[in-house]
């Protein structure tokens, strides 16, 4: 059985509030929580067994294993340099944007990233388990304590480099941030024709779970993968009073037919 | 009470598969079934009650209400123009894409289109409550006898006109195509790092859930969203590699900038 690690939290916002009990539930302890918003800080202490605020970003008297900063991409590199370590514990931050450099000004003697790749709301329970968690760092000992603090609460660990984590980022980027801009166009033309965004639901369903089943490539269908020229010259034509969006038709859709 | 419809179905593919015996079970009977494919055709007709094998399009001497048409776009037009009707007897299509005027030159005294919105593989249950039928035609009769079918099998049904449903089947090219390729070079961007497509599943589906709940506008985040023009530039900077990628992560880019 391996030793449970003593956990410091600082932020209160959406992953710290579903992060810190799923740690504490795996068996580890989160002695301390820190926010600039102590009303949430509060409020998260609530849901911990025997947390205490910290209110100045000193942690030098406690006897952690390791902080975890769970703030804002924008915040990360400050609060860094704010905190105040006991020797040998491990600071790491939770970003999946942000590099492991962000924290090279920090007093840590270790440091690392922590990430669970998922997006979180209060409002929303979350099954870490199925949520991967990645882990960077440069020392073994780092990865060894975060693997062990990942392994608690998800089936799905993994090791990356820094650069890997950057290339997940921009995939995710396409993957989620340009998905939905691609369902906001689609609910933009349903609105002009005054038919409900529902309607496209189900497909919409459908056809991203049979993407991520049989992979997105053999997925694929519609008039450009078909190369169906009549149809996507119809569509232009239909999208011309928006030149931007037929822009976008054109580009994605030149990409489909140079892919198949 | 409403009338029950005696019904013929062209085609033996996904659609009709899960179409006829649903139209069944709603109470209508499915006299005919033809296919080019006779074997598809045949084991069509096991499963339903007691239709009978087409072989000729000659449909004049049954009893019909409706022959539906649910074969591949493509072949719409010229099957349309063999079918012999009975009198009286409404031909409609079960295409998004295909405009009503492919059934132009058929015998029909009455035409319209009848569009379950949704993809179909015979291996996979379909529940047709929730997928919404559109129904279009110019006549009051044939749309009042569709809509009487379409109900029978799904609790969201809507008359459309031409035009709305031409521009649905765009707004479905970006909802559903143009997603999904989102995917294909988010999987290929994750391949040329070796890390695995499921690592972005669990938010894949959270976030394509939540813009749904919420709609997509709501929904945005990202760099793009944010205005990060630290990030957007680092991302052209490593998508440098193939320039097509890089354009269009460049356009969409530019175009959720100027959206928000």
């Amino acid at each position: 059985m391996n030793a449970l690690l003593n956990i410091a939290i600082v932020g209160s916002g959406n992953l710290a509030w579903h992060l810190a009990p799923a740690l504490e539930n795996a068996g580890h302890s989160v002695k301390q929580v820190y926010s600039r918003n102590k009303k949430n800080a509060k409020k998260l202490i609530e849901r911990l067994y025997a947390a205490e605020l910290n209110t100045d970003l000193d942690f030098s008297d406690a006897a952690l294993d390791v902080i975890l900063i769970a703030v804002s991409d924008d915040a990360i590199e400050s609060i860094a340099q704010e905190i105040i370590l006991p020797n040998g514990a491990i600071l790491a931050h939770t970003s999946g944007a942000q590099s492991l450099e962000k924290l090279g000004y920090a007093s840590a003697d270790y440091t690392g990233v922590f990430y669970p790749l998922q997006t979180f709301s209060k409002v929303k329970a979350v099954t870490f388990e199925k949520i991967p968690v990645l882990i960077e760092s440069e020392e073994k000992y780092t990865r060894k304590q975060l693997q062990k603090l990942a392994a608690g609460i998800s089936k799905s660990v993994y090791e990356v480099s820094g650069s890997q984590r950057a290339y997940l980022h921009v995939a995710a980027v396409f993957a989620c941030n340009f998905t939905n801009h691609m369902l906001s166009i689609s609910e933009q033309i349903l609105k002009g024709q005054k038919l409900p965004p529902q309607l496209l639901h189900p497909l919409i369903s459908e056809t991203i779970n049979k993407s991520m089943e049989i992979g997105a490539k053999e997925a694929q269908t519609g008039p450009a993968y078909r190369g169906d020229m009549q149809t996507l010259e119809k569509h232009v034509e239909m999208l011309a009073q928006d030149e931007r969006i037929a822009e976008i038709y054109t580009v994605i859709t030149q990409h489909i037919l140079d892919s198949y």
